[in-house]
């Protein structure tokens, strides 16, 4: 990182600063110059960049240079990670759509919905045993039975589970039925339950928060990797914003900017990016053509009856016509372009 | 438009309101409900929408039922328009993809980029002859000298030319040299200057504004309109976000959404939405994909001696590049799942 | 609420609409209206607003006209809610100043922060024992050590101990050394832990999100509540925008909102909002103006060895200067204003 | 400004950048650390700031050291600018109420208004004879009649007035009437509006943008005083934010770091930050205690009947009212924090 000094530091703030920097373990580089003086700071040392440096005297700002990720970016791990859970790969080139229902209902639902959604190419089944309600009034989810009810769909279809932890105490649980466990929006910045995530042994998704930004999203990552879990795929969701036409808004330059910061999966949930059925399905084309190496969607036969967030589940039908779809889709390749910038560069 | 009066409103409030709703020259329909007093206001007066109606004793809230614009509205003009200027088309199938550098430079430059980027297949020139820049000691623009080259770029290579307009003074002149007049973000809400291109005759292009919503976007598009002129191009720039990847943020869920509020063409400003050259392309690619009517794109064969915002244009081969990866696209056609939809749901 | 049907909506369409209305234990009163026909939906029913009604053919839309909240609302808790911890009260008229470090260091730093603050006017000490941090890498917080220097302080002091619980597993640690329990801007809407948090006897400090509304700040404070505990205070420390100034941004509109809308107290914490020391006594003044119960503020004697967030630490002699610039505060008094109001429409 | 070169870049690249940057009539000093370059650009050229860096090679990313504003700087002009008009004073110490209703309508009205505001204690007269509104079939303003109206207005009461230029159209007859020329927020950023304003020698109260940061806000204002004009008013009116409860979102802690960042007065207007009658009051009553130089409100008599923004105007006797208050209070001052921050920093 680089503090730069105020023009009119003097000799003695300067030395403060330096003397700060090498009792943290780092090194500091002065560059005085005619118009300001510049402190290189040498070390790997995260610690140091959340320092309070506008605290000494003389420090008009300091500024990172280098992104304090790691496990998860990808100058330290150059290719893609591929990620295989139950003999479905993503990452690398290899796609994944995941589906099925916003909240576990009935077991009658749960495993029509996963047979159609096999049926038309899905390869993991998505459903909510515990939900995170804005209102307490509102159905919470069915807890274990949603998730012994998933577990038949599995045993039906073979689609391997993805279902959503909301806290640390119902990890065992969680991970009993769960082939890939999910975080949410709302727990993206849950310090506590992503270092407990990060010490399973089973692949996670990790979804930006209602108001992440990139970076951000991927620090919570790293949370996760820094305990030790290696299979971390990001989800985007959508942020916050004043826009009201849509639940959220996603941004599609997002899947090659983390795709190129980071060696992780990247998947689009383009059912809570717009919450509205009629869009879901042109935004996950969307997503797809900017090269995401995935999907994960919320279907579901009868959007009236379901327990939570109808408005924006796809009908098995939609489900089916958008595959067909992105069977003929072209995707971008970021990797294609970069090679091409390369060569054309010589 | 819907009244909600509070539970506790009075006989003598509701009259007040009924009686100012007829003095407007609108229908009050009243229904008094057990638990809540609605009152229906029929007629089409867009002036009633922004009556003060809190401050009237007894209203809970107003709430607008129907959109308040028309000339831009798809229920008022429900098939495509297709705006042809100079034997070029576009909407309603139309795709239209505008190319040129941010600002005109040297005659040199511009003529050798036009006839580059009308090579790769780009059916018009873009070029700012008047540049709207955050300070106001940067490069403001070439003027009427740059209006000059762009016609010269014009008889090379038979493009028509689309430009900006910054101000009201400056509508003569852009309208002189311009086939398609250009209003940017920072001007999407400058009313005289919307109802001032209304009154022209030439296809305007209306960027959203640094932080407008769609409805905004559309009621721009509508004052324009308002004055007469029915060939307006809706353009998607981004918003500002808290995302510090990109200079804006912008959601590919915008283009069927207006493309169904609305009749006219949706095109997208990569250039804008990602001030970064490296993904401009891929945000381009994901935008045609969900379905816009065309692009408009910055490329500079020299992006370091740009005069402004070199950081976002594309090298004319990386437009090639682009170009050839749109040929083989299969774009989502939010028209045919509408179709598909209504069929379905038989 | 209202649920608007589409001018073309069917008869078979706003039957279907009605039976599933009175399946959910709710009652529906038409109003076919020429324009358009509006269905009230009577009952109690919080479940009923979550119901996917544009899934439903012919709905335009459906509107909530009160709002979901009701433990924490006014409205069925007219008067103000005056919370009492060790014989300090907090709201109805009284102020409540909490202060301490960011992270909890020495024993020494800590005893020195509360005395002076206790000296200052402070009523109670703030500190973290475990901290949420975006990155992995830095200072996690000192853990039950550091809550055993926060008692050691209390005994020194007198002054009751405010401290940070990050997740479910934590809570008994917690409870054993709180007096109020704070609940962070990341876990604000973490619900397991707000309903974990309201099954217990304590008072709690509930902030807003990163980017939630009003409205979700009391939706959470709900979710407290709606387990049992009666004694939470709303604090602000900012949202998220676009703004790179400051740290957040706070709108003080907020402080007599909340108080309007709810019975409970509302503090300000202009440390987070801001995030620069500098500006903190400005806006903690500034919001006591507006009638805030109270603030919570970050006090370190030497900033540049703070563990955490030193750049928004006051100096000690800083809020001292704040306490006695706040004794001859004269606050606004929303309530006064209100009574004056009251009268005046008569 | 600073250029971090990547730690990859070669020698070749770092000759590029510096040779550019000579070019451009700069000095280059060029600091080889082991682990970065740093290269530092001097020489007071704020085109080179906009220069597109990271489209040469190797380099990581260039940063902004200092402001790019100057006229507007307190850097330049330590001293705070005091504004006059018709005896009237605004900034160093010297605060300023300016009310009146949002549109001109009768003159019956606005002499009324004038007169009853005088009477509270305000001492300046606003009004707009053009309105910005977001639909065209909307009320538009009164025009020149408007205009006159407000002379008359000021004859009979001696307060100056201050009304909105929307284009460039329009200045020679605002200029004939006002004595204080305002621009809104939609025209913010509209850049030849500014200079145009700047050319004349009235006082100007320029808003912030709708979603433009202080920063943003800073260098509009240094357009106008690019071309010469020196009374400059900067107005908060709050940006926009998913919040829902108000219109805008208006932090406080802006007025005390644009009255340090310029010398130039800054005023509140919270008719439009809240957009809600019941909380312009306290917003205002907080910014002033947060140290503004002054207000900038709406008022009208019977809000029912306001042409425009009625749900926001304040009473007669809601502004006697606040103006009473006001007497009272006592502001914070951040020049005696500084002092005293200073001197405790000995």
């Amino acid at each position: 990182m680089i503090v730069v000094m105020k023009k009119e530091a003097t000799a003695r703030q300067i030395d403060e600063v330096v003397k700060h920097i090498e009792s943290w373990g780092a090194q500091a580089h002065i560059d005085r110059g005619e118009a300001l003086t510049v402190i290189g700071v040498i070390g790997d040392k995260t610690e140091i960049l959340r320092k309070p440096w506008t605290s000494f005297g003389g420090v008009e700002k300091a500024l990172e240079v280098s992104d304090p990720f790691k496990k998860a970016s990808r100058k330290f791990h150059p290719s893609d990670s591929v990620i295989e859970i139950e003999g479905v790969k993503i990452g690398g080139g290899h796609n994944c759509v995941i589906a099925g229902p916003c909240s576990v209902d009935t077991e009658e639902y749960v495993v029509a919905i996963a047979k159609a959604v096999k049926a038309a190419g899905a390869q993991a089944l998505r459903g909510g045993a515990f939900k995170p309600r804005t209102s307490p009034y509102t159905f919470q989810g069915s807890g274990e039975d949603g998730l012994k009810i998933l577990q038949t769909a599995k045993q039906e279809t073979g689609l391997p589970i993805v279902t959503e932890v909301m806290s640390v105490d119902q990890i065992d649980l969680i991970y009993k039925y769960a082939d890939i466990i999910q975080i949410g929006a709302r727990n993206a910045q849950n310090f506590n339950l992503l270092k407990a995530i990060g010490r399973l042994n089973k692949p996670a998704i990790l979804k930006n928060g209602i108001a992440t930004t990139a970076k951000e999203h991927l620090m919570s990552a790293e949370y996760i990797m820094s305990e030790g879990l290696k299979e971390v795929i990001l989800c985007l969701r959508g942020t916050r914003s004043y826009e009201t036409a849509f639940r959220n808004s996603l941004d599609v330059a997002l899947i090659p900017y983390l795709q190129e910061a980071s060696h992780l999966p990247v998947i689009v949930d383009s059912s809570h990016s717009t919450g509205l059925r009629s869009y879901v399905s042109a935004v996950a084309y969307a997503g797809m053509a900017a090269g995401a190496d995935g999907l994960i969607l919320e279907v579901h036969p009868d959007p009236k009856e379901a327990l939570s967030d109808g408005e924006q589940a796809l009908l098995p039908r939609d489900f089916e016509f958008l595959m067909k779809k992105l069977a003929n889709l072209k995707a971008w390749s970021q990797k294609e372009w970069r090679r091409f910038d390369n060569e054309g560069a010589k």
